[in-house]
């Protein structure tokens, strides 16, 4: 293979380091793969390229369009995978490990899509919460909105998932609408550079939206301002060098953090030898131990065991692992691959040492086993026992970032606890249980320490997405040596490259500054054409229909109630409702009081309005009794496109009876056409 | 007055501090109040009794116990406040001062109760979202979850509001059942101390839940872990010190900041003198010039006003100035009080010399003018105009904690959105204009900067809370110099104090931890009583209602359209419904379905279920066609009491058609007794 000079994307184009270059090694023999650098590169005026040309771009693009940019990204990283894949066993990575890395990358992209597209509004501002009422007549009332941070996002990128790491970032930032600044790990930053490529090729990124340096980030960080956003994954002795740089303390630059994590995996209390969860416990820690080469920020570094199974665990264990065959990760016959490099490998041994000085022994594996291809960054994967985890301290603080795993005892559930907790803060921990008392006791006690906790048994194990893997819509993180912050979880990832504010002033101002119908503020009222006869384009924010009036008899209460069988007292029984410390004699269904809603709002004949698909926060404020009145006003609140043919609108129903007193409110939605 | 001195609140002891003691002087003249030292303790041990003894007691406690009693303290305070505003004067403040401190943070507690009875379960768990589903056959679903913190949090207070200060941090941490170790500044320690003795006094706070440092933290940062939050209040180089303190860093300490921040008020472009709210800028910036003699975190320092009118602004605001009478705090005829201290007024004078140095000059006020009694911490408020905003870039960047503010002319409103964010972050703008476009490109443009942002008019202002208060419903804190950071804003508060973890398990498991019924989890079938018989304590998560089945027919379609008006297409216009891209034909109504299931649901005679309150997330699944018939089960998802009189139990309401295809699901609200 020819070495290839990687290149960096600055300020839109694709520029070559000057000065020294790094050679990048194949796990696979050493042979050189390409060389990187990023000499010559104008840091500052990237920074202020993102914050002045993309920021602005990406933030000129609604939530939506942002998106559906996501999702053709994604695509494209689909389409061409088989280009990624050539690359991948050149980190040492099987097909297998590949595939979480390439495809689970794209799926991350999609699934940002598809939960932008499907939580967010079609807007620039996002709503936090309801209306909090400040004042007695409702001139001033509070609501806090999400808008976009208008500096850069700085990704710093671990070398274990270079697609997948990038691309679990790059989605809710690009989500968000803030531009990013890419920095892969140097050891595989080759394979970063392709599918970083990939999207660039696309022409669908606005122009600053993205960039890529593949070396030092140089003078980066002294131009880092208040607006910008570091998000760091690697180790936390880096993390902590950079958290405490000058700058960043002085303009409080926000700082999410993954680093070391002791991930722990518990044998539940219940899980004999025999038992479908020893069988999964021991599946999983393996399987945890040899993905990737165990070169996971989740993987499993501690199995937590009841001490009376600790020695059929270690039996059963030790089988698998040595049915597991080392090597050339492009062979099929490889059930793990290499490390990223010899020196990571070196790195790993070095940890592993500190690990048995401590006082743990090794009970499968050996380190100086010679295997894979000459050259290569291959290694047996090694258990270790800790028979008195309390005093063998460093298997809780130690990290071998590699195929190495610990098991050890535990007295009770509180020991267990106790150890899982002793991690100091992890990413994920997974309990293999099928007591329920068991799983809440653990989990209550623990979760304070863990920012994913997995509960598998008999019952999910087939359709468990296992202990290692993050998933796009659920946070991935943790506390304290974790690095104390959080990454993806849906909406919440999108939430962290955006400012929360808190907005005081009149309904008819946070309507205006939302782009969104808020109660209380001015209406727009149509008198010619109903709202149901509008498409999605035609309707606005504010637009709304008022309708007649209906009179509610006590007729239509008995009717009502014969018809659908609701004899409740409060609607059928004077003395009782009387007698009731919430109304002051019989009172018409809430049922009833929607049902004659729609007959006044609803425009019968087909058109833009396909079907009522949902209610939302709807409230009872004030009894409707007989002889009353009723009418509605049906008022556009948001509407946002889910596809070129469909859409969703949502209306804010307020049914008023004579006196225009408010006697429920809700939100509808309906499917339109756009 | 004699000296007293002030104790500490150590491990549920009150301790004087040994070793050297700080004399606090009286505002009003200098003359000693007290004395405050911490010699002598264990702050090692306090974060341990923290830990150990104070968190457990109050996680073993629900949101809802922990509420009534943050009802309890505040109560308390109210009920003594005389004792406080006793004090209150020594620290230069007036008794409007004082109500914002002493009645203000007491007000805090109560809402913080108030919202965690609302809107908190009476549970242990809170749960964070809807369940995600990540799996085809529902066994493995997600799950976010808040569960408390284990460590303890520290709270490091300013010296302007010794007791709103303290209260505002203790609201929510102690509502999400963390205990505190509470720091004052030292110059008004001696009110916070009465205040914390007033909350020890009412016996309501378990062991450990609170203490009390009346003097230096010694070395308390060296003992802190990843489960401890530290929540700071004050300048933003005491907050980078902390903040890069060596075991922060390593053990990825929560940290929480308000620091500095040069506030903005905006006159906007259409708000010329005459219009009402040119005079509502001119007053409010005075009063937060003058209120607590400018001591507050959120007063106005920067007034951006048109340049054509900032002459008039200049004139208008010196005539109110030059009305504001300071002097003695205790006399009624002080419109302004005094600084806390001689040594913060020597401060403010310093700061006020680098703003002149920079190029702008005092049009109002004196600094050097002798007023109030001799030996007291007195200054003329001074208003400073630049007119060359962008030359004298320090009125941006030198925060004076005093009565001085600066106003300078901004050309256009891309013009004033710079100069608002030329603060580089702040705590709290606010903007004077009646022009809903105008308000709607300033905030869009600005809000990524600023915490809390206002918009003042005629139509608000008599309701407004002002610019300068911070209310516990809504966020606190703001991006950047101000420390990037949020405090109080109701529940969001609150989860500061807990940890998000992301549950991955069967719905069973999910149930089981967060003690409330999760869709998908087994139920608890009850065949002989009724659940609408049941009181609140009577009831248990998971009871579910299995009714009859009904079958729908089209005549009862056509009736209930008749009935209730509703002609929609679908279901009045076979072929329309038919044409359509969602229905197979005729449909039953979304709201026959919704009143049939109550008639199959409810159980009418009176008892424990007082009214159908509300209903949330309901969304309409399978289309019911005629012939098909619907059965409900109806389960207890959750409870949670309101007072002793009354409570509320959600329901989750499943409706199935014959196939036992879910039609509809919902929760449903009701009102109980207890």
């Amino acid at each position: 293979m020819k070495t290839t000079q990687l290149l960096n994307y600055e300020r839109d184009r694709w520029i070559a380091g000057s000065g020294q270059l790094t050679e990048l090694p194949s796990a696979i023999d050493g042979s050189p793969v390409a060389t990187a650098g990023s000499g010559g590169l104008d840091f500052g005026a990237m920074l202020k390229h993102a914050r002045e040309v993309g920021g602005p771009a990406l933030r000129k693009m609604s939530f939506h369009e942002r998106a559906w940019m996501l999702k053709g990204l994604g695509l494209a990283i689909m389409e061409r995978k088989e280009e990624l894949y050539a690359l991948n066993p050149l980190t040492g990575a099987t097909r297998k490990d590949g595939w979480i890395d390439i495809e689970g990358g794209a799926m991350t992209l999609l699934s940002f899509s598809s939960k932008g597209r499907r939580e967010l509004p079609d807007a620039h501002v996002l709503l936090d919460g309801q209306i909090e009422p400040l004042s007695k007549t409702g001139s001033f009332v509070g609501q806090h909105i999400y808008t976009t941070m208008q500096g850069a996002a700085v990704h710093i990128n671990a070398f274990n998932f270079p697609v997948w790491g990038m691309l679990e970032k790059l989605g809710p930032t690009l989500l968000a609408g803030m531009p990013a600044i890419v920095k892969p790990a140097s050891s595989t930053s080759f394979l970063t550079e392709a599918a970083f490529r990939i999207m660039i090729d696309t022409g669908l990124l606005p122009d600053g939206a993205v960039q890529l340096i593949v070396g030092g980030v140089g003078d980066l960080f002294d131009h880092l301002g208040g607006q910008d956003v570091v998000s760091f994954t690697g180790s936390a002795a880096t993390a902590s060098k950079l958290k405490s740089h000058p700058t960043v303390l002085r303009e409080s630059v926000k700082f999410v953090a993954e680093q070391d994590s002791l991930n722990a995996s518990v044998l539940g209390p219940d899980a004999a030898p025999g038992t479908p969860e020893f069988d999964l416990f021991v599946k999983e820690v393996v399987s945890e131990m040899t993905v990737k080469a165990g070169q996971k920020c989740t993987a499993i570094r501690r199995a937590l065991v009841p001490a009376a199974h600790l020695d059929a665990v270690e039996r059963a264990m030790d089988e698998r692992l040595r049915a597991t065959t080392v090597g050339d990760p492009r062979e099929d016959s490889s059930r793990m691959g290499g490390l990223v490099s010899c020196s990571q490998r070196d790195d790993v041994k070095s940890q592993l040492k500190k690990l048995v000085d401590a006082g743990a022994r090794i009970v499968s594996g050996d380190p100086d086993a010679a295997v894979g291809p000459e050259g290569g960054a291959f290694m047996q994967p090694i258990l270790l026992r800790a028979d008195d985890p309390w005093h063998a301290a460093a298997v809780h603080d130690v990290e071998a970032f590699g195929p190495v795993s610990t098991i050890m005892p535990y007295r009770d559930m509180a020991d267990a606890i106790a150890l899982a907790n002793r991690g100091m803060g992890s990413l994920a921990l997974s309990l293999f249980t099928h007591d329920e008392a068991a799983a809440r006791d653990f989990i209550q006690g623990a979760a304070a320490f863990h920012g994913r906790m997995l509960v598998i048994n008999r019952d999910n194990a087939k359709e468990s997405t296992g202990h290692g893997s993050p998933l796009p819509v659920l946070v991935h993180g943790g506390p304290g040596r974790a690095g104390g912050s959080e990454e993806m979880g849906g909406i919440r990832g999108v939430k962290h490259y955006m400012q929360r504010t808190a907005i005081q002033s009149t309904p008819a101002m946070i309507a205006a500054i939302s782009e969104q119908y808020i109660p209380g503020a001015p209406k727009h009222f149509l008198t010619d054409v109903h709202p149901f006869r509008k498409t999605m384009s035609e309707l606005a924010v504010g637009d709304t229909w008022r309708t007649d009036s209906r009179t509610v008899t006590i007729a239509d209460i008995e009717h009502f109630a014969e018809f659908t069988g609701d004899t409740f007292y409060a609607h059928m029984n004077e003395e009782a409702a009387k007698a009731s410390p919430i109304f002051e004699g019989r009172v018409a269904h809430g049922y009833l009081i929607l049902s004659f809603a729609a007959g006044l709002f609803v425009d019968p004949d087909p058109g833009p309005v396909l079907a009522n698909t949902g209610l939302e926060n709807l409230r009872f404020l004030t009894p409707l009794y007989p002889g009353d009145a009723m009418r509605v006003e049906l008022t556009v609140r948001s509407k946002s496109l889910k596809s070129e043919e469909t859409g969703v609108v949502r209306w804010a129903v307020e049914i008023f009876n004579q006196k225009d007193e408010l006697v429920a409110t809700y939100d509808l939605l309906t499917e339109n056409l756009p």
